[in-house]
């Protein structure tokens, strides 16, 4: 069993490095703030004796050797970056479980057959560049390299510059090749398993994912002088196209989403109307067929408010992957580590997009789950207990034993 | 007869302060470049022999003696600080054309009997630093310095920082005592002269304003894991308030205005749902008792949205003055200054706030507009002909000789 002490202590002791007033976490993506929580993951793998090397994109790899040199590795781990407003959990508790499991073999003397690689990918959240599981989806050949390294933030600078300037330019020589197995806990990030009183959540898959910029363009002018009636107000039409987003998610209940999240209105000034307004959608469905009809629905939408409006109405997809289903044998190892542990657990589709969802298509692949307060995170608020952080590390540990092999 | 190519080249040179790539203008109040803005100005009122002070919000006056010094001064001028995306014309016309007023009659040997002030107001715009004209605010007790000195921009920096910032904090004993009369020249910042083919604007007064900012509060949480029926999207509520601004503002034509110009959203991240969303909305009526009305239906409505959403919805009140009503005999004076040189004019109500709008509650008070291109202005494509800028500024000569007695 891993020391659920010492793991709770690593997980608060990440945390101190961006630190928010409300008890959360800001460590963006390739900030400053995000090579100082690298520094200190490299400094503990170190300290258990793992071979630490980045690739090209910046995902952290620690390697503990097995038995069987030539067998491919077992990889366990999630991401370190965070939400602008982010939680202590998310992510790191993946990086950090594993972590404990490679800890609690090394102080047990256990040798695997296969080797262990723990990795931390690059740019998960996806807030400050698009898209989210940036280092993953490189890793996995979703988005190419030099896509990646172009996405900017919203100052300009390009995610390539962002990693040269903390330093964790790698090289992809260096990366592990081929996964036996990849498995990734993670706090759920949703309200089901507080509600039904599991403590493990055993991720069959994840819903699929279409994310927009869209820009909405007006003309700016005079709040007090101009007309009602001859105002071309972008926020007008933006407007609409928020209330189009929620609309036609409530009509695909239960599996779909969708969000406007962020929103930026130029010149945002409070005496003119706004000339423009960009701002992101984020849609999410179970089944690929009405993920499709989903945004079938919405490019109409649009258009016809760009008609009624006179607004010009333009779309950016800006991430785009299928609803995700993991390996059968991953998910029965899962299952096995919680039963094995006496823990309640269920079987539970992820809502959020996480690493796992593009190393599935690479590998074989399943995620665990654990509850978090109220379902709440993206907020400086979430909240896991010390239990539930021990229990998902537990299950971690036993999968990755059943699978690496003792 | 003023020098109307000589006007145009110092128009075109103050522009050149802050210029931006659309030919516009970006000087906001109190930043480094509305600094180097005052001080082209004042160093051109110094080479027309003008004694040059400012008081302690840092509104610059410039006097040319009159023959009866103890005479009050007539008092003409404007403002040069400009929207994050202004023009070249919408306040330093009024400021440059009096400064072409006083040039005329430098050039001329004209003597008059009061002494003549020209003025450039601080922060007319309002849009780093709420309310809107501030200077003339203080000037004429609307607003306390305390009070004004205290307002934030949306990094925390304070007006009263910023002032000292830029080496403008005067004192109040140099600046001027009562006015004898006050003429602000101006572009319309509407459609109505364009429309009408008239030069001159006869300004009868001006519209009043009330400004709010709007905190709409609900839960940031994941936007992928967070199912629809369990959400607290303050963005929802927010598209609801620009909504029942528009539809309110609709409802009192044809002289109500609604408008929401700013918008910000916590956290502003695309895969989490607003947890905040800040925005400020601008109603402006020529009849107080209307406009009463329109601020009583708009709390009505955010009352009930708070109670149909669960959101939580809070309103301050950032600028609020009634219609004002110019003096008759300034009126007069414009009126005759555009008669007398042969220019199509009209009586014209203002819909944008200007300084005149506070002076008139403390002085005898008039302004003059002359048309932009298409009635654009908060843009940086606002546009006004030289001949129509050479017109405004011979209205305000003539108006002037009038008022100051030869
Ligand atoms: N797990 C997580 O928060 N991932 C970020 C990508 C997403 O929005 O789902
Ligand atoms: N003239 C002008 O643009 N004033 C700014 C205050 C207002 O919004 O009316």
């Amino acid at each position: 069993a891993i020391d659920g002490e010492r793991l709770w202590q690593t997980l608060m002791d990440l945390a101190v490095i961006g630190a928010t007033p409300k008890g959360g976490c800001n460590r963006q993506a390739l900030t400053d703030l995000d090579r100082e929580g690298r520094e200190l993951l490299i400094r503990w793998c170190k300290a258990e004796g793992l071979a630490v090397r980045f690739d090209a994109i910046g995902n952290v790899f620690a390697r503990r050797n097995g038995s069987n040199a030539a067998a491919d590795p077992i990889v366990i781990g999630s991401h370190i970056d965070t939400q602008p407003t982010g939680g202590k959990y998310d992510g790191c508790f993946g990086v950090l479980a594993a972590l404990e499991v490679i800890r609690t073999l090394n102080a047990n003397g256990i040798e695997t057959e296969r080797p262990i690689e723990l990795v931390s990918w690059t740019n998960e959240e996806g807030c400050r560049f698009a898209p989210c599981m940036m280092g993953s989806g490189v890793f996995s050949g979703q988005l190419t390299l030099e896509d990646a390294l172009s996405r900017t933030d919203v100052n300009g600078v390009t995610a390539g510059a962002a990693l040269e300037a903390i330093g964790y330019v790698g090289d992809d020589a260096d990366r592990p090749g081929r996964f036996a197995a990849y498995l990734e806990a993670h706090i759920e990030q949703g309200p089901i398993l507080e509600d039904t009183g599991d403590t493990i959540g055993v991720v069959t898959g994840a819903l699929g994912l279409k994310w927009f910029d869209v820009t909405v363009t007006g003309m700016a002018a005079h709040s007090g002088s101009t007309p009602m009636h001859l105002r071309q107000d972008a926020l007008l039409g933006a407007t609409r196209v928020v209330e189009a987003v929620n609309r036609i998610a409530l009509a695909h209940q239960p599996d779909g989403r969708g969000t406007v999240g962020a929103f930026q209105l130029l010149p945002n000034s409070r005496n003119v109307i706004p000339g423009q307004v960009m701002l992101s959608v984020d849609f999410r469905h179970s089944q690929a067929e009405v993920l499709d009809t989903i945004v079938a629905e919405f490019r109409q939408t649009l258009d016809a408010i760009a008609r009624e409006t006179g607004l010009s109405i333009e779309i950016a997809t800006t991430a785009d992957y299928p609803p995700q289903h993991f390996d059968a044998d991953c998910i029965a190892a899962v299952r096995q580590g919680a039963r094995a542990n006496g823990y309640a657990h269920r079987d539970i589709v992820s809502g959020a997009g996480h690493d796992a969802v593009f190393i599935g298509d690479i590998a074989p692949t399943a995620m665990i789950f654990i509850p978090c307060e109220k379902g709440i995170s993206h907020n400086e608020s979430e909240y896991a207990t010390p239990e539930d952080v021990t229990a998902g590390a537990n299950v971690l540990l036993h999968a990755t034993l059943s699978l690496a092999g003792v």
